[in-house]
């Protein structure tokens, strides 16, 4: 089961009715948090996301919508006096963008680890019990989407561990993949006991970019896209193609292409005062649509 | 006649309901901007202030509370179109923290002017019709409090000018102090139809410091004094001087001392969650004292 929030929705310039867009991805007390433009930190706050768990930050692209937060949100977690590493992920530069933007902030009371991903074939991170996978966008710039996945132990079947006469001492270790002798000399096997496989909780995130061949199978089957929606208005097309960002329905196909659950729509233009209001174009293409607001928020249980 | 404005309040760490302290000095469509820390572009929008006004940002140090919304400022400002130059100006090293900052913002569309003061001897600065002198504080890093003046010429009397048969024509130039010398041949100068020299309108903005003898001097005076006040309690006396913070009383005894006509108290601690309710303490010291709020404004003719 894992917790998904939205603190901002908006692209650009943090509105004093918007701010910009994150993503909290809470499992177990720890968190990710992709993305952390000016004020994130008074977003999280705002919506309860408690920056004491954060244990991952992801960092899509280096334009200042998506970054520009981060010493704030360093800062703050000297205030909190924070000891525990912080995992900061994102494109190649990382290291050279968090030391030049902690110039006003030379002492930190935690260390950062602090990973460069390859641009062209990043490594899936295993961090706070997830896995997150990353995916090179198209938006100009270095640029990735997030795709953060639970894995899910498969159903544990005391009917069938009772049929074996497999004391429940062992329940634990058969559950958790691990082949176990029992007191009689009998060896018995997970697959014995256990259900089939359970598809992993995915959320997947993808902004700021344009479509692009191979992106849906990124997504493939994901239970929440959040996918950029900078626009609904058709009209817009000319510039989100020029300025490498998406149209609702743009998010829409992809959500259809593949097969996610539900999608929510962020990274809302400036412009654009009412969302909400574009949400039946979103529809029409993939139903299970939403507009996405401030502080938006889901349990995931597969 | 200047308007003064505080978009933000507090100190340390921006609040759902409190954005960081800063001061936005307007005369004549031109605006000085006193620090500026994350989400300080938000407060403007929030008080009305319209950044396509701004001519001087000035930084009074580089703690980030006071600086890390500069970049998302300038962004906004890109935004807008701005092409003509911004000035700003604090204390040496403002040039690689500015550097540093604007690496998520390689490309302005607008030249930036920097100026370095000097920490021992600030030369003042005459900008947007304004002067902007600069003293150094006692913050444990080079910080300095910033004093915007409005010169004000004498009043012109006509009476006088009538009385000496002047020209109306010659009236602009005498009282802008220029010596005329009429068609008959007769010299006048402007003392002659000028009543005394006029008090400029000054505002003194003094946080994060301790006090220090020669502080009040720098305010001696002013409109409007815009102190600290980390906290009201006396019980705090002691982590406000190793912080080299003030207390409302500090501030309120140097409003005392400086001769100034008020005082508005900022830069709250964030623990601090009723300013208003230590209010009484500084008007005992100081009775024109006002605990400021977010968006307060005051528009000072002398």
């Amino acid at each position: 089961m894992i917790d998904v929030c939205l603190p901002g929705t908006g692209g650009m310039i943090p509105l004093p009715d918007r701010w910009l867009t994150c993503c909290w991805i809470e499992y177990q007390g720890s968190a990710v948090l992709i993305d952390c433009g000016e004020g994130t930190q008074i977003a999280l706050k705002e919506a309860g996301c408690k920056p004491s768990r954060l244990a991952v930050l992801l960092i899509t692209h280096f334009h200042a919508d998506h970054v520009a937060g981060l010493v704030g949100l360093l800062l703050t977690l000297c205030n909190h006096s924070r000891a525990e590493p912080l995992t900061v992920a994102g494109p190649p530069g990382l290291r050279r963008v968090v030391s030049s933007l902690t110039i006003i902030a030379p002492r930190l009371t935690f260390p950062l680890e602090i990973i460069e991903l390859d641009k062209n074939n990043p490594v899936p991170l295993e961090k706070a019990g997830l896995t997150v996978y990353a995916a090179p966008l198209r938006h100009g710039t270095t640029c990735f989407g997030y795709k953060v996945e639970l894995k899910r132990k498969p159903v544990f079947n005391p009917q069938k561990a009772a049929a074996l006469n497999i004391p429940v001492t062992f329940y634990k270790a058969l559950h958790n993949g691990e082949t176990v002798t029992l007191d009689d000399g009998e060896t018995i096997k997970p697959e014995q006991v256990l259900d089939g496989a359970r598809k992993p909780i995915t959320v997947c995130y993808v902004t700021d970019t344009r479509p692009f061949a191979g992106l849906a199978g990124f997504a493939e089957g994901v239970d929440l896209l959040i996918g950029e929606g900078m626009y609904f208005d058709e009209q817009m097309r000319e510039k989100v193609e020029e300025k490498n960002h998406m149209l609702f329905s743009d998010s829409a196909e992809l959500a259809k292409k593949s097969g996610a659950k539900r999608l929510w729509l962020t990274h809302y233009s400036p412009a654009l005062e009412r969302p909400r209001d574009g949400v039946k174009i979103a529809e029409r293409i993939f139903p299970k649509s939403e507009a996405a607001y401030d502080g938006i928020r889901l349990t995931i249980d597969g």
